[in-house]
């Protein structure tokens, strides 16, 4: 009788053969993918980039940092989720520039007590995450392992313009029409429940969906080529929050960016699970909540917004003596949003 | 009377203040480069890629596994020294596909209580790096902060083959001449002295030049493409020592790698200041040692090596039942060099 035993931990296994069973889980590399010309097993992989560009992006989640390996409210983080998330942050800096992604490189640093049948659910997750969000084109090009006292996910992104202009968050223009595809708050809410005391497992499914974006976000990705299609004037991703972002946006632009009040309580009202459950101001979530990783981005007047976007606001010319701002129906609204060095 | 604070750590700054610190110290970026098109200020860079297609790699520096803040020997490692080393592994990675680097992307995770100055003095080096060690055409097109206990810097970097085909790993052929360009062993004698009890300020100029490998390697970036044009069969970088790199040659062209001693004699020869101050086997750094970041490849027998290049061995046929190996005229040499999770 043979006896199978699972390695524990990533300790008790050799760098080669921890790749070997990533590998098989990142299914479509070098399959699936028309753009990767060289996936993994050489220094360095080789992408297509037909138009003789390639948009890059990079983006890292930290243990304690990014995700707790177990939360408040007794959830416990997934590998997948953040093989997931990390999938999902990444491609979403590339829909932001109304680019397509073509393929991924992985760095992930693990502590040696990491159980193996974790990060095989990181790479599950990776996976599930490119092809779950519709980003069909990509695949992931190669990686690097390696120790560290804490789990951390640093991905590289590639994108693809397909001969077209970036849209920049400096292009926005007075006049214009400023729209949001994708939610806003909710992955904020999903954070609020996972650092509250209710626990995961009494949470109905009205309130669960909020926790389930924060751990595996959906950004919006065929809203960022549609949008560049569209003739969007300026584009950004709401990492952030819409009132930090929105000030990126304006600020790049010399702008105002001024808020539809009746929107912004509009997408506070579907965030009334979790704000009735915690006792929480839903606006808060709205307005400083980043991670859904919607898209905010600006339109000239009268062109019909691509399908899912919804106009929120619009872009004020900035008066003599004035900074770009964020306003709420022409009032100053307060800068929230998350800062990774001061909060 | 105005009194000028430096902050001591990052904690006093926000993200969007680190990043004015760091910005201007990255000069080459959007400047002295061809390549980025856009750089950093959106979610994501652009960077040219004129024969349509981008090498990419990706490779993490983590606090305590790849350098400690203070070693054995008293030696602090600097900023400089780690900006410098993430440029250098990175770099030498496009080097060893045979392509010249273009861009690269940055992600850092600092620890709240690291000192402004050595962020600064990261980006510093970093820059250094790339201009020292001859990537003239590579700059900073993005990158990403965050927190996290540990110090750990991410760089993917991005190159251009300029229209040739990649030199992949696989294509030794029995025959081939094996050749190496750059040091071997240089960076593991300065690790050990790193390591040892010998204080660093007591080194003489002969060792001293070792721990300065290690901290600052010196990979050289000239020979990669050179290689290349000269019709290099295979290629790679040599980061995990020569045994084991050498058998990743071997087993990806399904070939045996058979070293010349006399070669090897000589160059343990060079660490001899090292080895006898610390009573090692010099050899042992040559064969295991990594992080010299020299490239190790194979021509086809009566090719001219291109300048950089020295022969040390050559490529044998697989006999029946043969696995591909290392060996040293003619017999078995042990595996060794680094492996992140077995050792």
């Amino acid at each position: 009788m043979t006896v199978h035993r699972q390695p524990a931990s990533v300790a008790a296994l050799s760098e080669a053969d921890l790749l070997a069973r990533i590998f098989p889980r990142l299914a479509m590399a070098g399959a699936h993918s028309e753009a990767t010309l060289l996936g993994p097993g050489d220094d360095a992989a080789v992408v297509a980039a037909p138009d003789g560009k390639t948009v890059i992006s990079i983006d890292t989640q930290v243990q304690d940092q990014d995700f707790r390996l177990e939360w408040p409210n007794g959830y416990r983080t997934t590998g997948f989720d953040v093989g997931w998330k990390a999938a999902a942050q990444n491609l979403s800096d590339i829909n932001a520039m109304g680019a397509t992604a073509t393929s991924l490189v992985v760095s992930l640093t693990l502590p040696p007590d990491t159980p193996v049948s974790w990060v095989e659910d990181l790479a599950d997750g990776l996976t599930a995450g490119i092809t779950g969000l519709g980003a069909a084109r990509c695949s992931v090009a190669g990686g690097d392992l390696g120790r560290g006292r804490e789990i951390s996910v640093t991905v590289a992104v590639l994108g693809t313009l397909e001969g077209n202009a970036a849209v920049l968050r400096s292009g926005a223009r007075p006049g214009d029409v400023l729209a949001l595809a994708g939610t806003a708050g909710h992955a904020a809410a999903g954070l609020a429940l996972l650092e509250s005391t209710v626990n995961v497992d009494a949470l109905g499914e009205s309130e669960r969906v909020f926790l389930d974006l924060q751990c595996r976000p959906r950004p919006p990705l065929a809203a960022g080529p549609a949008a560049r299609a569209a003739g969007a004037t300026a584009m950004l991703d709401i990492s952030d929050g819409l009132l930090r972002d929105g000030l990126r946006l304006a600020t790049a632009s010399k702008a105002t960016v001024d808020l539809d009040p009746a929107r912004l309580q509009a997408l506070a009202e579907v965030l009334r699970p979790a704000s009735v459950l915690l006792g929480a101001d839903p606006m808060a979530w709205v307005l400083g909540g980043g991670e859904d990783h919607g898209l905010l981005a600006t339109f000239p007047a009268g062109v019909q917004l691509p399908p899912g976007f919804a106009a929120i606001g619009s872009v004020l010319a900035l008066g003599s003596n004035e900074s770009p701002s964020v306003m709420i129906a022409g009032r100053p609204a307060d800068a929230g949003g998350w800062d990774h060095f001061a909060h």
